[in-house]
C-alpha cells in the first residue's frame, strides 16, 4: 500500500491506496500554522493510514505532492508560495525520519495529472493537457498516453508563458505572464482594483466581514452579482487565450481544468470555448472536450501516490 | 530507393535517397509561374532520380513537404501562402497520375524537423524543438526521441501563439500571433514602415533596383548598417518572446532554427539567448543548446523522403 499526500495553502489531504488506485482511507487536515504544522499533520496522516493498513511494514512508500519550486532528487522544496518560511526544506528527510517510510517529492500540478491521467477522465484521452488553476496557474501534458516532463521535469510551466510581452511584470522575471491574468490570484486583484466602480455589486456588503477570495466571487456570480460575473468572463478570457495557445502548440485531444478556481467552470469554459474558436486555426479547434477534474478532493493525492509507486518500483 | 520534394516560394529541390539517408541526387529546380511548373519541376526530378537509380522501378515512393494547410491524408493542399491559386489542389493524385509511383505529402516544417531527426544535429537529442522562420513560422516537437504531431497532425502551430493578446491582427483570425513579429516577412515589414526614419542606411540606396527582402537585410546588416541590425535586434527580441514560452512549456535540451531567416543567426542567436535568460524561469533555461539547421538545402526534402519511408512500410 502507498501514502498520496496534497498539500494545499490551508489543507492537508492524504490517500491510503494499493498499487491499483482504489482508495481505502482519505483524510483532509485543516492547518493553521502551515510550516510548522504540516509536518506533524502528514504524519497523523500516515499514523491513521498505518491502523487502516494493520501494520506500518504494509505502507511502502509515501509521495507528496507540493507547490512552488522543488527538486525532486534531492526531495526538497526550494521556495513555496503557500508556506513563506520553506526556503530548501528538506521535507522527504524529514518526513521519512520521522515515519521510517520511503517519501518522494512531486510537483504538484504534475500529481494532479497524474492522478487524472489514472483514474480520472483522462483515461479516455491519449493526448491531453490539464491547466491547475489556483494562486498561480501548473500545467501537465499527457503525450500518447504518458506523462511528458520535459528534460530535467519543469515541463508546462505555463503560468509563465506569455500572452503579453509588453504586459505586467511577473515576480519570475518575466513580462506578461498568464498566471497573472488568469489564476484565482488574478481574479482576486481585478476585483479589488475595480470594485470601487461597482458600488451596487453585493461583494461590498460581504467583504466587511469576510476576506474577498475567489470562492466568494464564484459565490456572488452565481447569485447573479454582475460585477462577479464580468470579472469571470475577463479571466476566463485571459485563460482563453493562454489555452489557445497550447491547442495550437498540442493539438490535443481534450483540455482539462483543476484547481479552486475551475470549481467556476459554469461561468469560465463558455467563455474559453468561444476564445479558442474565435483565435485559433480550423483543424486545431474542433471536437475538443473539456472537461474538470470531478474528483478535485483527492486525485491531487492519488497522484501523488502513484509518482511514488512508481518510483519505489524504479528503485527496486 | 525513395525521393524526397521540398517545394519552396521559388526553387523546387529533389533528393533520391536509400533507406539509410544517404543522398544519391541532389537537384534544385527555380521556378518562374510557381502553379504551372511545379508539377513539372517534380516530374523532372523523378525522371533524373529515374536515370540515377537506373530505372524508375526502384523508387517505391515519394514524400512532398509542402507550406500551408495540408490534408495529408487526401493528399491535397488546401491553401498555400507561396503559391496562391492552389486552393483544394490534389497534388498526391497530380503526382502519381504523371510518375505512377505512390506519393504522399507532409508539412514542409515538419518534413524539416524529420530531416534534421534524421541526419542533422537533432540525432544528439531526445527532447527538442525546432522553429522554421520564413514566409510564417513552422515548428515541430521531438519528444522522447519520437515526433510529436498531436491529435490531427497539426501540432506546433507556434506561429499563431499570442505573444501580445490585443496586438497586431493575424489573416488566421487570431490576434499579436508571433509569425506577425518574427518571421522573415515581419522583418521586412517593419523594415519598410521605419526605412524613412533612416535616412542614412546604405538599405536606401540597395531598393533602388531590388527587392527589399530578409536577404537584403541580412546583407546590409553584415555590412554593419545600423539600421538593418536595428531591425534583426527587434525581430530576434520577439523571436526570444516565442521560444521563451516554448522553453517553458517543453523543457526542451535544445532549441533548433531553421528556414532562410536563420541564415542571420549571428544576429539571432545571441538576442534570443539575452530575451530566454531574461523572461524563462532556472532550472529551464540552463544548458540549453541553440543551433541552427545546417544543409538548409536538403534537410527539408530528406526529411519529406522520410516521411514517405514511413509512410510506404506502414501501408505495407
Amino acid at each position: 500500500m502507498y501514502i498520496g499526500i496534497d498539500i494545499g495553502g490551508t489543507n492537508i489531504k492524504g490517500v491510503l491506496t494499493n498499487q491499483d488506485g482504489d482508495i481505502l482511507y482519505f483524510k483532509k487536515i485543516h492547518t493553521q500554522k502551515p510550516a510548522a504544522d504540516i509536518e506533524n499533520g502528514i504524519c497523523s496522516i500516515v499514523e491513521q493510514s498505518a491502523a487502516k493498513a494493520g501494520t506500518k511494514g504494509r505502507i511502502k512508500a509515501i509521495g507528496i505532492g507540493a507547490a512552488g519550486a522543488i527538486d525532486k532528487q534531492k526531495g526538497m522544496i526550494l521556495t513555496s508560495a503557500n508556506i513563506p518560511s520553506w526556503k530548501k526544506y528538506p521535507i522527504v528527510n524529514a518526513i521519512e525520519k520521522r515515519t521510517g517510510i520511503r517519501t518522494y517529492l512531486e510537483n504538484d500540478a504534475t500529481s494532479a495529472v497524474i492522478g487524472e491521467w489514472w483514474k480520472g477522465s483522462g483515461r479516455n484521452f491519449r493526448n491531453w493537457i490539464m491547466l491547475t488553476l489556483g494562486t498561480g496557474i501548473g500545467g501537465g501534458v499527457i503525450i500518447d498516453n504518458k506523462l511528458y516532463t520535459g528534460r530535467s521535469g519543469s515541463s508546462m510551466e505555463v503560468g509563465h508563458t506569455t500572452i503579453d510581452y509588453k504586459g505586467r511584470k511577473c515576480e519570475c522575471g518575466n513580462t506578461g505572464c498568464l498566471e497573472l491574468y488568469a489564476s484565482a490570484t488574478a481574479i482576486v486583484k481585478s476585483a479589488k482594483a475595480k470594485l470601487k466602480k461597482h458600488p451596487a455589486s453585493s461583494i461590498h456588503k460581504r467583504i466587511k466581514n469576510e476576506k474577498l477570495t475567489a470562492k466568494l466571487l464564484y459565490e456572488e456570480a452565481v447569485k447573479e452579482d454582475s460585477f462577479a460575473k464580468l470579472l469571470f468572463d475577463e479571466t476566463a478570457t485571459f485563460l482563453g487565450i493562454g489555452i489557445s495557445n497550447l491547442i495550437s502548440i498540442f493539438n490535443p485531444e481534450a483540455v482539462i481544468l483543476a484547481g479552486g478556481l475551475s470549481e467556476a467552470h459554469r461561468f469560465i469554459l463558455p467563455v474559453v470555448k468561444k476564445v479558442v474558436h474565435d483565435r485559433v486555426q480550423e483543424g486545431l479547434k474542433e471536437n475538443i472536450k473539456y472537461l474538470v477534474v470531478k474528483d478535485q478532493e483527492r486525485i491531487p493525492a492519488l497522484g501523488a501516490a502513484k509518482a511514488a509507486i512508481e518510483a519505489f518500483k524504479a528503485v527496486k
